[in-house]
């Protein structure tokens, strides 16, 4: 549109990367003609006056009649980008973008990048909060821990639309996926698994409050982080640290990776470090290692297997990636569609169960998740979610086929996650 | 997109016009593909993360490398919308996605409705400030005044991105306009014409500061609010009427809208009010009258013609319509093409001129505006502000053709004016 050209750097222009990113990857469009004076009349003044006036009068009708209802705002701070670390707001968009149009092509979201230039936790809670009425869900991202916990739980009970740290759920729906299906592929009972967890970050974190919520037994798990193994005796803890110790862990063990992983079922490595070899020999035979980390796993593939039966990785040029955009865009899609409220950790573990269903039919060691093209995965997701916020109670609309329950109640989502 | 349907109230649902709105009126989309592993790879991760590199070493590069350059936000907070007063952020979206598709249809601009949830001045500068990097410019839309002025001269101030109320200089750029080809077709020299400006909120204070910038005498303006004519001895006046009545009336005359008129070229109503025809009677014969009043022109164009040889509304459906669809999508073309760090008044009157230009060839009394449909008009808004933001010194890519003043000179802005 731009009545005049300008020169870009010619090294950057050359390079398919970039130049495939130029002046950014997505666009807005109208939905609706605006080519003549009616049109005009209509879609703006004078037509628009009335539409304004039923909201005020009904505010329920601001879901029908705005894009509200199917807009996600994608909010970032560039605290925590990809493996970058904290590189700024500007820096943080191309991400941010890419996350826009991924809820776009898998789930039909319309999403909105919004980069903050406040690192301040009162700062972004003051700035979401006020610019909330704009979207149906609040879409966080690549906020660093342990900000992250406080600024999304003061907005979810702030706002009454959904609040998703993705860093943290979107990680822990599609492990909790993987690790369903690799549990069922390996005979074992998933309540029985002994799981250790690398890194108690926002995945970390999150990963093992939805495998405790999904019915891994709390004594039966150990959290690490940079100093080892998270345990009741330690003092320098943060609050949502001194949690976990208070909730995993029961035996006490301390020490580090190597002394948590003897004897465990399950390593899922969510710390960005790397996990020397030895530590793992102590693994039970037979077992499940995930080595989440982008670009280099904790543990190579390669060596992974030599101690685990299955193994998955976060990236795409090895079998199992644990992508999560397997779950963001079908989870925010059945939110919106039953205009839920928050995402309860129901929801979540409908979400992952879903994920898993997709491919039951064909599950090998190689294929414990769904490629994230599969088109399968966001309607089923969408579905399972927006059932769930139904039995739950935070479904604005109701959903065909479930009576929702007034309170949520804790047996259902034991119900749903043990089945 | 949604897996099951719901019900909408059936009246509604039968309604043209709510028809129309159903789930808004605009969607985003990816400019990108995302069908393959590839495609994934290179919009999202790992690719992404050169892009971001790139951008946290170099930040000029943002604006080439993310949509950012291209997309500016449509701030309210409902406080002021159309005619219909403070209804509210949720009851003012439908506006705000209005003046979103009318930006990407007459200007090609990726525009995003913000709607507050705070009508407090501090609150909204802080949102819009910690928003900012996520746009190339920010367009604040019906809030009320007086807040209207400081929330503008502080984000104008703070920010480095163009900030512009519309409601304010959208108005007066049009009808600067609008009043440049009737001061031509009726042979009258622009700084001698009489002015009365019937409404001292946004528009009216706009109105006045922007005519005074392209060459009316300030001793020949007067501007009235509901209580009179503005002068130096009201001691009821806000900061901003006080700076009215230091800059205009001369005279000081005193009284009403009667007395203001007596002797008047031209009346510019921007109240919202009625203004009897008595009152009329006094104005000098030949004169022009803009009664821009929506829906209820503050006199009836045909009143307005017998004491008036030139007649405009805000309607579409008399002649001459004062739309700022004429202003608004060219201006903020023009400035992003650029990457003018603000507007200035001499890029708003450079907007006027080229808008009053588009018909100079086939000036007739009722058509001294383009129609809000005519094709040409945003180009040649676009290009006239690029060149005189390149003149003022706040563009921040060279304009082909102007030689930027470091400095914006104020002769500069005379002589674009005047000319």
């Amino acid at each position: 549109m731009s009545y005049f050209s300008f020169e870009l750097d010619p090294a950057l222009a050359a390079d398919p990367v970039f130049d495939l990113h130029r002046n950014g990857k997505m666009a807005i469009s109208s939905t609706v003609s605006l080519s003549s004076r009616d049109d005009l009349s209509l879609a703006y003044t004078p037509g628009v006056a009335r539409v304004c006036e039923a909201i005020a009068e009904d505010p329920a009708l601001y879901a029908d009649y705005t894009w509200t209802a199917n807009t996600v705002a994608v909010v970032t701070d560039g605290s925590a980008v990809l493996g970058l670390g904290n590189i700024g707001p500007k820096a943080a968009m191309p991400v941010m973008e890419g996350k826009s149009i991924l809820f776009k092509q898998f789930g039909g979201v319309d999403s909105i990048p919004i980069c903050l230039d406040t690192q301040d936790v009162e700062g972004i809670v003051a700035a979401v909060k006020a610019m909330a009425p704009s979207f149906g869900g609040i879409n966080l991202e690549d906020i660093s821990a342990p900000r992250c916990f406080e600024i999304e739980r003061r907005l979810d009970a702030e706002l009454d639309i959904p609040v998703f740290h993705d860093d943290q759920h979107g990680t822990a729906v599609v492990t909790l996926a993987a690790l369903r299906n690799a549990a069922t592929l390996l005979g074992r009972r998933f309540a029985d698994l002994r799981v250790v967890i690398s890194g108690a970050g926002a995945a970390g974190v999150a990963i093992t409050q939805t495998l405790i919520a999904a019915g891994v037994e709390e004594a039966n798990v150990i959290v690490c982080d940079s100093r080892g193994i998270i345990h009741r005796d330690r003092e320098d803890l943060t609050a949502v640290k001194a949690e976990l110790a208070a909730t995993t862990n029961f035996s006490g063990r301390s020490g580090g990776i190597a002394e948590a992983l003897i004897g465990a079922d399950v390593l899922i490595g969510v710390s960005g470090g790397s996990i020397a070899e030895s530590a793992l020999a102590g693994m039970a035979p037979g077992g499940i290692i995930f080595a989440l980390a982008n670009p280099t796993p904790e543990v190579p593939p390669a060596i992974a297997h030599k101690y685990a039966a299955i193994v998955a990785t976060g990236r795409s040029d090895f079998p199992n990636q644990i992508n999560n955009v397997l779950a963001f865009p079908g989870i925010f899609r059945g939110a919106l569609d039953c205009r839920a409220s928050t995402i309860t950790d129901a929801m979540k573990v409908a979400a992952a169960d879903a994920i898993a269903e997709v491919v039951s039919d064909d599950l090998r060691a190689e294929a414990i998740v769904p490629s994230p093209l599969d088109p399968r995965v966001a309607p089923a997701v969408a579905k399972a979610v927006a059932e769930a916020a139904a039995r739950d109670g935070v479904a604005r609309r109701s959903v065909p086929g479930v009576t929702p329950d007034s309170i949520a109640q804790p047996d259902s989502i034991a119900q749903a996650t043990t089945a």
